[in-house]
Parts: C-alpha cells; sequence; structure tokens
C-alpha cells in the first residue's frame, strides 16, 4: 500500500501473456469446424485471452493499460496465439493440458491483478474483486465475442472461487507481513490447484460440456439453451 | 461546473448501490430453474447492477472508479444481492416491486451520474448522455452477461427515455440556478415516476414478458427471436 | 511522438462521427422489421458506432474521453442518425453506398485512432492495434447490444486486415519522416479502397449475408448457427 512504483517484472507478465494467448488460440481452434474462426479469430481470441485480463484491471484501477505502453505484450500475444494454433492441431484431444494451462493461467492474472491493485493504494475488498475480474476477464470478453453463454455465469463459478480463494490469500498474508512476491506465488499455485481439483473432482471439463453442445447445435442448426 | 470537490454523499452511493444489488439479485433469481444461475451467478447479477452504472460513469468521466476506492461498495453490493436473494424466494410473485424498485435505481444512477459528470467539468450534452449510460448500463451488462436481449434495444425505451428526462431536467434545473442537491432529488422522482408510469400504461411489464419467453424457451429449448 | 499536444481538428472529428451515425443508423434500420428497434433503438447504434471507435481508443490510451468534453459531438451523431434513418427508407437498396461508407468511416477511425495514440507516446505495435480497435470498436458493440455474431470474428477478417494496413502504413509513413497529417489521409484512403475491393472481389456483401440470415431466423422463429 505504500510503493505506488510496484512494478510486476516484465518476464513475469509477459509469461502470463504468453500463457494466456496458447490457451485462448488452442480453445478458439477447437471451433473452427462449426464457426469458421479463421486464423485471424482465432488470433483475436489469444491476444483478447492474453491481454484482456490486464486491459480490464488497469482500467478499473484507473491506470493507462500496461500492456500498450510496451511493444512486447502484442508481439508475445499474437506469436505465442500463433504457437497455439499450431498446438491445437497436436493437441487437440488432450483436454487436460488446456484446463492445466487455463488455471495456471487464471491464476497468473489474478495474483497481478491483486497485486497491482494494492499497490496503487486499492483497499484489500475491491483489490480482490479486481484481481478476480482480472482473472476471468478475458474468458467472459471471448465469450461474448464468439457469442457464447458466459461460461463464468453458468458453469464457470469454479472459476471465480478459484481465483477468489488465490486472491484472498495474497491480501491476507500481504497484511500478516509476507512480501507481496512470495505471496503472489502461493497465491497462483492456490488459485491453480483448487481450479484443476475442481475440474477433477466433478468429473467432467467444463470447457467440454459447452464443446458437445456446440457439434449438437452445429448438427441441428439451432443453440440450445444451457441446462445443467 | 466550478466544484470539482463535488462529490456524492457516501451514504446515498451506497444506498444506489444496495437496492441496485437487490434489485439485480431478485431479477436474476427468476431465471434459477431454467439457466442454473447458482447462487454465486445471482450475485454477480447483483453486484453488476449495484455497481456497474457507477463503473461506466466513472470510465466516461475519466476518474478512477469511486466504487473501487473503497471497502463499503462491494461489501454492500454483495450484502445486498445475498439479501435480494432471499426477497425473491417470498416476494417473486409481487412483480410490481422488482419495477418500482427499478424506476428508483435508475433514477439515482442517473441522478448521480449527470451530477458527478458537471461537477468535473463535463458540458451538459455529454453530461446528460452519461447519466443516461450510467442509468442503464447495469442492465444492459447484466444482458450481455446473461445471453439475453439487451432489453435497451428492443422494449427498453422507457428505461432511456425516463433516465434522459431525469438527467436533462437535472441540468436544465442545475443552470438556472437550482441546487444540485434539490435538482438531483427532483430528478429522481422524475426519471422513477415516468418509468412505472410507461410500465403501468402499457399495462404490461416488460420484464416479464421477457420472463415469459424465456420460460417458452426453456420448454422447447430454443432461443426465439424477440417479436413485438 | 514529441507533441502530446497533437490534436485532430475537430471538423474531421465530427465529419468521422457524423458518418460513423448515418452509417450505423442506415444499417439498424435495415433490422427493423423482424426485430423491432424502435427510432430510439436505431438512433442508438447510430450513436454508439459514431462514437464508440473514439471512445474505445481514449480509454485504451488512458486519456478522458473526447467525445464527451464538447457538446459537438452527440449533437452530430443523434443528428447524423436520424438523417441516416431518413436515407435508409431511401436508399435501403443501395447497399453498396452502405459499404463505400463503412469503409470510409474505419479507415478515418483507424487513422484517428493512430495518430492519437503515437501522439501520446504510445510504442508503434501497441498503436496500430489501437488504431484497428477504434475502426472496428463501433461495429463489435453494435453487434453485442443487437445480440448479432460479431462480423469480425466470422466474416468481418476483411475489416480488422483493411484497418491493420491502413494503420501500418501511417506508422511506418511517419517514422521515415512523412507528416502525420499526410499519412492519415493517404491511410484512411488505403484502409477504404482494401475494404472495398475486398467486398468486390469476395463478389458479396457480408452484411448482405447477415441480412439475408435474420431473414431467415425471422420467419422460423430460431437463431441458425453461422456457417460459411
Amino acid at each position: 500500500m505504500s510503493e505506488p512504483t510496484f512494478i510486476i517484472p516484465l518476464w513475469a507478465d509477459l509469461l502470463g501473456v504468453g500463457l494466456g494467448g496458447i490457451q485462448g488460440a488452442m480453445f478458439a481452434s477447437g471451433f473452427q469446424g462449426q464457426r469458421r474462426l479463421d486464423w485471424l479469430g482465432v488470433a483475436i481470441i489469444g491476444i483478447m485471452i492474453g491481454m484482456g485480463g490486464g486491459l480490464i484491471r488497469d482500467l478499473m484501477i484507473g491506470q493507462p493499460p500496461a500492456t500498450l505502453q510496451n511493444n512486447w505484450y502484442l508481439v508475445t500475444a499474437a506469436g505465442a496465439a500463433l504457437f497455439g494454433m499450431l498446438l491445437a492441431g497436436v493437441f487437440n484431444r488432450i483436454n487436460i493440458f488446456i484446463v492445466v494451462l487455463d488455471a495456471v493461467v487464471i491464476g497468473m492474472f489474478g495474483a497481478f491483478g491483486v497485486s497491482k491493485a494494492i499497490a496503487f493504494g486499492i483497499p484489500v475488498v475491491p483489490a480482490v474483486f479486481i484481481g478476480v475480474c482480472a482473472a476471468v476477464g478475458g474468458s467472459v470478453l471471448r465469450d461474448m465475442l464468439m457469442g457464447l453463454p458466459v461460461a463464468i455465469m453458468h458453469v464457470g463459478s469454479l472459476y471465480a472461487v478459484a481465483a477468489g480463494v488465490g486472491c484472498t490469500f495474497i491480501v491476507v498474508a500481504h497484511a500478516w507481513g509476507m512480501s507481496i512476491t512470495l505471496a503472489a506465488v502461493i497465491g497462483i499455485v492456490v488459485t491453480a490447484v483448487i481450479r484443476v481439483l475442481s475440474v477433477v473432482f466433478d468429473l467432467s471439463l467444463p470447457e467440454q460440456r459447452r464443446l458437445h453442445r456446440r457439434k449438437v447445435a452445429a448438427e441441428t442448426g439451432m443453440i440450445p439453451i444451457i441446462k445443467p
């Protein structure tokens, strides 16, 4: 709270953007047969997942978006999206890989969001809220752009809960004197583990269930209402 | 226009956030059987309605979001959303209650939006626009998150018109020398009365018509196109 | 990059807003029979297309929205939207007119976006990105508000590519010493020509294809999934 000069290390920020770009493009590639997302569309989703959470975070904090102050963010996000498209061709059956990648990415975006909010003097409750919005914001934007039901409203509670627990841990640990760096690292692990475990113990992959529904929709030509 | 230190009293701001949170959660609870909005989903909608208008207002004015500078906004919005869920179980037939609550809430958000915009030196035409966007912004975000047709584009003109009249009254009265506080109070009443009267004289509840359509949709499993 | 006092001439900015308002209202009027967009709905879309790109641009740059610092933007956008509604009644078969108008508008929004970003010291890669987002942002907002599939994700790559080429030309020419004004004018022409040519050589009008789908949807009462 006393250090408005706090800066997330560039390499860490770019790592989050890159992993987000890969995950976003792999996810979006899964729709290619049905919705004709061309390469550009997949790249847009990758950039959105990689950079969307940070944009939302900075708008909420009231700062100019950090991801647009530097050439590397867009280059990283676009390159990662292209890499994710190639990976999708190879790994498109290995859904657990997308889920784990997604869990790590929301952990990182949440931790960066809450850390930056604290550094800019935001009180703890909205700081956690900003962290959660940064974690899930990219996927909300993706769903709205792709015309999908917004995952977090239906099957995605696990997202928000996992990010919320990780972000809450960070503010509590920081308030008790833990260094923000160590707290952020542990917070990322906490979020990712909760998210992965919740998927495993649900014995189903939420993303998959939606992919399945889409397949039904493509065959019938209609958008079914989501039912549990 | 000469007082950039103008601040909406915290209690009034929190009252708006709280009433918005209750209204949002009551509205969202009405979908529970069909779309599986879990408790978290309902709480998200409540927070969105309670705080979304203020966020949009501050982004448009170019100020850091006031609702994130203070722990109380989120605590109030979340608490109000939980309260709204409980109320929904008791009052879910009393639709007029939701309509009146909604009318008061858009009046308050509109009045706060236009007042703050004027205080920060925004000219009168965009100040009214910001007020209207603050009034209806939360419900637009709600509809986009829930995958509903955006109400304001179809059945919701009454919203924007009511908020527009109330906000215009405030800038005109203020320009003629009325204190901004008195003008805002009258503006809230004007907006709320127009909104409620327009619902009454339409002899139907717009929200209800949409709830009904949803029910049809849930039975057939398809999303019907909205027709008047 | 050295002149943060750079200002897009008001007349040019208002020209872009006005043409955008006309185009938006003409496009939205085409849906009137099927979705009951009332006059207010059409005006909202017109204002959104006229002013949405500039709002997104300024949020990304981290500046208060220029379109809300002055009464003329909203007056122009609203007046243009009303004019566009009248034109739509006369010209609704002359689709090429809407396409050309649209091409010029995205060229202008892209050029203004990238120019302003450069003037505020944004590096070249995000400056081009901001230009593209300013160019296509209004139509993305329109599609999300109207509940349409977001054009840019499916049939609209031509949009983003055309804007991207024009904006890239501007930063490259400016880096090589061309005055930003001349570069912007050429960039507008480049974007508009690419966009129009791409529509012509596709031998179909993307917007039209979507209008056609909507017509099918209105007859069957269902929303068909978009297939190429």
